[in-house]
């Protein structure tokens, strides 16, 4: 099984269209040890020839161009063979919008997903422009389906985060809140690797699922609950807005023993900077930093 | 003034992630005559300090990141002043969702354009997570606005194309025609410029409006009206699509005094090919393609 981070930033990238913070001035500026990471974006595929997508993210665009094994071999082709979605947040839905030209693609996801974005957006009938265009596969949280035949098998845990702040109230009453945000375990054959790019805490039968994988890609948003509040001036705390901080994580993520990588990583993150004390500190606890093109194998 | 042509293709880019035409599969096997390009974008300054968009494509982020003077200038900054939007179509507006990250920002649209965004689509609550965050300036068809306080002055022409598709039909029935699809033409003391990236003929007056421009940049989408059938095997026209054909506009638009510039390109025009015949005769018509980067000074 490869699997390739076509992505490894949170929501906004890095750099941040409108952030110029320590990080994003640097790496602009060309003084910075570190690359740039568009939003976060998987692809995985068990025979290099069929490759399923987990996110959808609005880099989408450029990050498949950027992999050859994604360019279509026909006139009109795709060797997208199916999308896996963690929530309807906009970078990690959005994407869907930017497969519109005709062709037929399969979306796995909750039935509250699935209702936030086809129902409460027109903007999602550009999937429906001809007859079969769009599939939608229910997830049913807790539950493992298939990708298909393509022998992988996925298992989803609700991480009880909430539903996206642009779904209203009204709505959001109305829907489970066990299918508002998902992590994955993938298995392959004796293979297992874990997706749980938002994690707000960590649950004991959760870290004994980590501990069976091969490599673990967890939240890596923010090194410390209080990040955007130093940085940006804002009220909101890391946990409040359903990421453990990084810090709390390695304490917390223990006895793991396959590889242990942070992905969606926020452009505040100082684990960013490869010369920052708390990459350091990661890597001393034998964690990675995830980056656009990392390539895993299982 | 200046204006950036930050993108110039049409809906989908060049190259389009689901497409292996000649076109396509030649610039991603490195033996194309001629450059990618993003969804068409302008980016346009009286002062070389305060910028105002044209469109906002889903290729946004990208984009702005590509034109150092559109960085942030403070910790959350943006040099940007305005969005001025053509129409609601995910190519033209997509890019609205991307400026999400809680900086105000001021778009110019039609009424009908802001409903089926904003009041179609949940969205667009991202742009509505503070006070004053999003402040919609409503354009009338044919009248004239001033862009804030730049001294740069916009007229609008409606080019009675049809709202986009994603619009429900009970929906469409119940909004303008008159405000699917606009033109412009912008003004700087004695300078004008026209932006019409969706034509589907040329009316008299309109042609008496490009004669009095310095340049007009007009749709360039497809090289003859029965292109995609050809490449695609799809059954609509180009006319059909909203979109005059370039060897047409060739022949319609004639004694323009300014520069003339085709944008929103199509990934299969053979316009893009510098090699084309297609590519020759435009030229020896004394007319241009717009591509990435491309910088014209009024």
């Amino acid at each position: 099984v490869q699997i390739r981070i076509l992505g490894a930033a949170a929501g906004g990238a890095f750099p941040q269209w409108n952030c110029s913070c320590a990080n994003c001035a640097r790496l602009r500026q060309g003084r910075f040890s570190g690359q740039a990471r568009s939003q976060t974006q998987l692809a995985v595929s068990a025979d290099a020839r069929d490759w399923f997508l987990f996110n959808a993210s609005p880099d989408l665009r450029y990050q498949l161009e950027a992999f050859p094994p994604l360019h279509p071999q026909a006139t009109r082709h795709t060797p997208i063979a199916g999308i896996v979605l963690t929530c309807a947040e906009v970078d990690a839905a959005l994407g869907l919008l930017l497969l519109r030209e005709f062709q037929p693609i399969t979306v796995y996801c909750t039935e509250s997903v699935r209702r936030v974005l086809v129902e409460d957006n027109t903007l999602f009938q550009v999937l429906y422009r001809q007859p079969g265009q769009v599939t939608f596969i229910n997830i049913v949280p807790g539950a493992a389906f298939d990708l298909g035949t393509s022998g992988l098998r996925v298992t989803s845990v609700s991480t009880a985060g909430g539903h996206p702040g642009f779904v209203p109230k009204a709505r959001a009453d109305h829907l489970s809140p066990d299918e508002a945000v998902l992590g994955f375990v993938l298995e392959h054959r004796d293979h297992r690797a874990a997706f749980f790019p938002n994690l707000s805490r960590v649950q004991p039968d959760w870290l004994a699922l980590f501990q069976t994988c091969d490599v673990v890609l967890v939240d890596g948003t923010f090194w410390s609950d209080d990040e955007l509040i130093r940085t940006h001036n804002t009220a909101k705390k890391a946990r409040e807005m359903g990421h453990l901080p990084v810090e709390e994580s390695i304490a917390s993520l223990t006895d793991l023993r396959g590889r242990k990588i942070f992905i969606h990583i926020n452009n505040t993150n100082p684990i960013l900077d490869e010369d920052s004390p708390e990459h350091a500190k990661l890597r001393n606890a034998g964690w990675e930093v995830a980056y656009d093109g990392m390539k895993i194998i299982l």
